[in-house]
Parts: structure tokens; sequence; C-alpha cells
């Protein structure tokens, strides 16, 4: 897919993400660059909620099928976290928990494999001047929600809580905030958190001007989509995602190693024919 | 030491733990004790603050004379996290860093050794069932406080911020203030972060308590420093750090295995004589 987006760079490949169109974040990268809080030290996020499992057994129960913490909102945050600060993970240490297997509607011999608590650790950038980067994911908290994304640098900090911004510069004594929550003027989606749906809708209206900007709306501009995450990210994401799980087996600092040459599917075959033969 | 306080159980030898005696963490344990959060999953601490290096050189700056944060902040919220949990680290994994290597007044040929941000992960109790811990210790947010307990259960949370104590049970909708504030009657003491200066107070309290029961102020009661945590807890907290450190460096779990029998002092002169050869 990587390469059939390179080969055909006039229709539009983008990833899904909500999180890199959402204000909060747009405006914190601007800070990031322009140097509020100096040299990036430590980032750290924390997203916290009720459970992710569907009302009946389905693809969220699975971990295979990409269900689970990590899948559906860490690797949105893998993706945010290089994003804010312009580097990519070289290593990562993870732990992945289930500690719901069971609940009123998913039991008998069905268990849920996917994580509901998920904590990984990931460095940065360069092994000397890297930042730590530390995401803790709990949806083992009914009747609350918290998206925290906190980075720390030598001259200050930002905070986004949800989707307003807070910042401190160290010789300040008081936390600023620097963009508050605005109109929302869409519509209310219990079930989808604030950051993800007005990150959505950010998104949508970025699409509908990209085209717009092109008569009959067969062609895009590029400038209302340049911030959107390429499918070489998702590439970047997904092999994050498979080294933090790879962690949490080992119980290693893994390296992200992203793949640069389209795999042998012979290959993969041979490998799967003599996993299945163990 | 941990033998010689065994000799003699008639003199007082408790560890200066200043938290377990803060009412907070006391009614936290009552209520974690009582099943508010049902089983209990995940621990979250959280202790951000400014620099504690003293103004010029000295052991604070120095790893091996025990300054930085896992020595002064991680003891205390490790022997807290046992308290609360009632269990044991079996297995930890850490990541040190010292982003401030030097500042205003340490410079030249000298440099910082302390880390100013730790990060530690603790599996406590039994392996099949255990509660993940993860601790977050970052020391360079000058103008800022923060001192947060979380522990997630099966049934609800717990939250204390500094020294107030929020819950909320699974079927509620919002957080509970269970223990608020209170009267604070003693100095305030700028260098100190309330719930230590509180705990700290307790404790003392404490003390005069368990040697008025008895005349002359020549023997002790054990019931008001109950708490308290022991020199075999002592040893158990040395263990768990310096676990977290080998960890930092080897970059994987270590497992907490306390000391069941002296050492040889010749053997670790030995030791010592050794490293200084190579």
């Amino acid at each position: 897919m990587v390469n059939a987006a390179r080969y055909y760079p006039q229709l539009l490949s983008i990833m899904g993400s909500t999180l890199r169109f959402l204000p909060t974040f747009a405006a914190m990268r601007q800070l990031l660059v322009e140097g509020y809080v100096g040299e990036v030290q430590v980032c750290d996020v924390r997203v916290y909620g009720p459970s992710l499992l569907d009302q009946s057994y389905g693809w969220t129960c699975e971990d295979l099928m990409g269900g689970g913490g990590l899948h559906t909102v860490g690797s949105a945050i893998i993706d945010l976290l290089s994003y804010l600060t312009g580097t990519r993970a070289q290593r990562v240490h993870g732990l992945l928990r289930t500690f719901v297997q069971q609940n009123d509607t998913i039991r008998g011999i069905r268990r849920v494999t996917s994580d509901d608590f998920c904590f990984f650790q990931m460095l940065m950038g360069p092994c000397s001047s890297g930042v730590c980067c530390t995401v803790t994911l709990n949806f083992n908290m009914p009747g609350s929600f918290l998206h925290e994304v906190m980075v720390v640098g030598s001259a200050g900090r930002l905070v986004a809580r949800g989707t307003e911004l807070y910042g401190q510069r160290n010789n300040s004594k008081s936390e600023e905030l620097l963009l508050g929550d605005g109109d929302w003027a869409g519509p209310d989606a219990k079930d989808i958190p604030l950051p993800h749906l007005r990150g959505l809708g950010a998104m949508v209206k970025a699409l509908r001007q990209s085209f717009q900007a092109h008569q009959e709306r067969r062609l895009w501009a590029r400038g209302p989509v340049a911030t959107a995450p390429t499918f070489e990210d998702g590439l970047y994401i997904q092999t994050v995602v498979e080294a933090i799980k790879r962690s949490s087996c080992s119980g290693e600092w893994e390296c992200v190693e992203v793949m640069s040459k389209e795999p042998d599917p012979n290959h993969n075959l041979c490998e799967a024919l003599q996993r299945n033969k163990n």
C-alpha cells in the first residue's frame, strides 16, 4: 500500500488521524517549534476512560483483529507524539494487560484478548539527547474520561487537557490558558471522546477545502491536508505498535525498524506454515 | 542494622516514612482494605516539581551520595505502594535521566549525576493476578508541584491529590471528595511539599503519643507507631531502589530479591578492590 501510494501521488492517500487536525495540537506544535518549552525532554500522555469493548462479542475483543487500547488509541498517540516532537521512536518498552477478560455479555468459552491497560515508553530521536515519552492508557475507568498530553522541556511545559491547551514557562508562577474550548457547533456523540470528535470534524473540513479548491473536485490541493499523516507514517505507527507488543512479551526494549523494502509474500507464507507445525 | 533492630526489640527502630502517617493515605488504605475499588489492578503515581538540587554543590547532586528523585522521593513512594496494596514488588523496570547536568551554580568540571527524571514500573504480588504500578517523577518543573497517587480497581478508584482524597465507584457518575484538606495548624515550610510536611507532623505526633504513654518516657507503646515501616521494610525499599537503578542500566526487568542473610564484609572489600583495579 505504501508503494502504491508513492506510485500514484495524484491520488490522495492519508491516514485518518484525527488528533493532528485538532486546533489544540496544531497550536501545541506551533509553540514547540517556536521554542516555548525550550529543548523537549519528556512527553507524558494519559488517556483514561470506560471500556472500549462493544456490547456484544466482536473485533474490539480480539487483539489479532485490532481491538484494544494500544491499537485503537495508542496508535493515534504514537502518531501525535512524532508530529509534536518532529522525531520518531527509536526504542520502545511496553506492558499490555487484559484485566477484564470476561463480562456480562462476553462469557462462556469466550475471553477478551485485547488490552484494557497499556503502558509504553518511547525513546525518540538521537540516543544522547533524546526525548523520553511515557504513555498510559487505562480503559477500566467507567464514568470518567481524561485525555492529557504534556510536553516538558528545559524552559517550560505545555499541557493539552482534552481540547484545551495550557502552558507554563519556567520563570512564571502559574499556568496560562493558551487555547480555550472554543465553540463546538458539531453534534454531540457520546461514544466518541471530544478530542477525537472535534479532530474528525476538522479533518473532514480540511478534506472539503482540499477538493473545493479545484473545479469539479477531481483534483485536490495539498495545503489544507498538508499536516495529515502519509501512508509512510502509517507504516511507522504500525511498526511501533508491533514493537510495543513484542516488548510486552519479551520484557525488553525493542528497536523500531521500519520496513524499507516490500516483504516477500512467499517467505511470510513459509513462516506461517512453520509456526503452525510447532 | 536489620539484625541489630531484631536483637533489641525494646528499642524503637522505625524508618522515617512521612507518607504512611498522612491521614490521606491512612484513609486510602482503610478504604482499599474495605474493598472500595474491588480488586486492585493499577497504581499510578506522579510527582512533579522544581529541582531537588541544593543551591551549591553537595550530596543532592550525586547519585552515589543518595541524591536524585529516585532516592529522595521514589523510596517514599515504593514504601507507600507496598503499604497501600499490602504486597511487595516482584519485578521492576526503570528509566533514570539527568536532563540538567549543569546549572548556574554547578558548572566547570562538576556535573550532576543524580536523576531529575525517573520513571519506574513495579509488578507487585503474584504474577498471575498482580498489580501494575507506574511511577513518574519529574523535577524539571519549577513553579509547580503535583503529588498524585491513583489506585484503580475492578469496582472503582481512589485518587489522592496532594493531601485530599477522592474516590469514584464504577457505577457512579462523578468523583466524590472523601477526605478534605482539613486544618493545618503547623508552620508553612516552602521547601517541603505539603504531603511530606503534614506526614512528618503526624509522625512526630505519633512518636510523642508512643512515649507519653509510659512513665518517664523510657519505654514506648507500639500502638501509635504500629503503621511505621520497620528496618525490614527499609531493606526492602533499598533493594527495590537498587533493582530500578540496575534496570535503568540493563534496560531489562529486574527481580527484587531482598537479602536474607548478612553479607560477608570481606567479600565486599575484595569486590571493591577488584573494581578499583579494573
